[in-house]
């Protein structure tokens, strides 16, 4: 058996997510598809570094998979890519060593959220960021933010729908860059939670709309509960940029 | 009766193009529907600058429509948001000269043309460029578009589909620019021929990949025969980009 490391990307616009769901187009049953016609019909499981939710964007996924089949890694990318569909694109396909795990060997995220402010809606960004035409004060989020680095419980900012026991995460860095009409977000951190960075996005834009002072920040990590932090940003802003292994 | 005049912006990807056609989902359509809901069934026709066929967008499309209401304008451009579909936009509403026409008024067009070269196809842009990978020489493209300014017969550079008889159009402008994968066409003309921005793109495709002879393009012209031209260029690399009145 081989094993394969490979980086993905897919515009998540029109799948249910990441993970396997029954009778939905997800992203790991389109490359699932794809295995098993490559390997004849048989089954070939992918692990990711993580799901994505619906609508939410990769450019940077990573997956591995087993193959008793030993093709250079580049003919890998373009197989798999003739039979993609073209909302998904293999990137690079590397081969990893036998104990390499896309998710459990992950210790870093970057994650990325873009929002827009025109006063119009852009047909061209519906489905790649978040249409906030509303004012922001960037120096007030970028304050809140420096509250939400280094290591905390992040139980505020996480779906209750987790079941994860563990919540405490790094963040290293939170920038905010404002380019014309367009804000982004960048978010580096050792690992992160469910709905954590668009709960941060949601929470960052009601500091940024002076609903909230960049303060309270403390006093919402500190509550550990999920109804002090503002609301979970739309799906259609979030990309998981890059993992790190 | 009032007349107003709208600049509107749509995604192409989830149309069968501008004009209405049974059982299709089309811009038209969806418009004509929206004003019938605020007139409280009553039929509103739209006309507009041209057609745009399926999957081609537009930044700029010009519309008009007659109405009894006298709204502000910027309340028809809400009203009418409100209710369009999220990959069509109304720009700007302006109350328009009662002959005033976007079709017969236009007096030139601007169409822009997107394609990338990167080698792995990027599902980000599938619906929004083309992708040709293959390397292009950009100055055998400019020299050939040379030949293509000034007023001539076009005939050569329409779709044997056309209905219009007289093929003899105007370009001003031709711009190719290139920044890093990315390639943009800009043309600018006193009008176009069915398909004639994306035959003129596949041509001068052809020329940047060392195919044709950038002088070709003279006698494709005194050809007056579709079959001299290149290739149609994909339409989802295509924009409206402004019309000129």
């Amino acid at each position: 058996m081989n094993r394969y490391k490979c980086i993905i990307s897919y515009d998540g616009s029109g799948f249910s997510g990441y993970q396997v769901q029954p009778n939905k187009r997800t992203v790991q049953c389109q490359i699932e598809a794809v295995l098993a016609k490559i390997h004849k019909g048989s089954d070939v499981k992918i692990a990711a570094s993580g799901r994505t939710d619906a609508g939410v964007h990769a450019k940077g996924q990573v997956i591995h998979f087993d193959s008793p089949l030993s093709l250079p890694t580049e003919k890998w990318g373009l197989a798999i890519n003739s039979m993609l569909p073209e909302d998904i694109s293999v990137i690079s396909v590397e081969k990893a060593d036998s104990t390499f795990h896309a998710r459990f060997d992950a210790n870093g995220k970057e994650y990325r959220y873009f929002l827009y402010q025109s006063q119009k809606r852009d047909p061209f960004q519906r489905n790649y960021a978040f249409h906030y035409p509303f004012p922001l004060n960037l120096a007030l989020m970028r304050k809140a933010s420096i509250y939400l680095l280094g290591t905390h419980d992040f139980s505020s900012f996480c779906s209750a729908r987790t079941e994860v026991e563990d919540k405490v995460r790094t963040i290293e860095t939170i920038e905010i860059l404002q380019d014309g009409e367009r804000i982004s977000f960048r978010f580096i951190g050792n690992g992160f939670l469910y709905n954590m960075v668009r709960i941060l996005v949601g929470t960052l834009i009601e500091v940024g709309s002076g609903k909230r002072q960049p303060e309270e920040i403390v006093e919402i990590l500190e509550k550990k509960d999920r109804r002090y932090a503002g609301k979970t940003a739309p799906g259609q802003g979030l990309y998981l940029w890059k993992v790190f292994y």
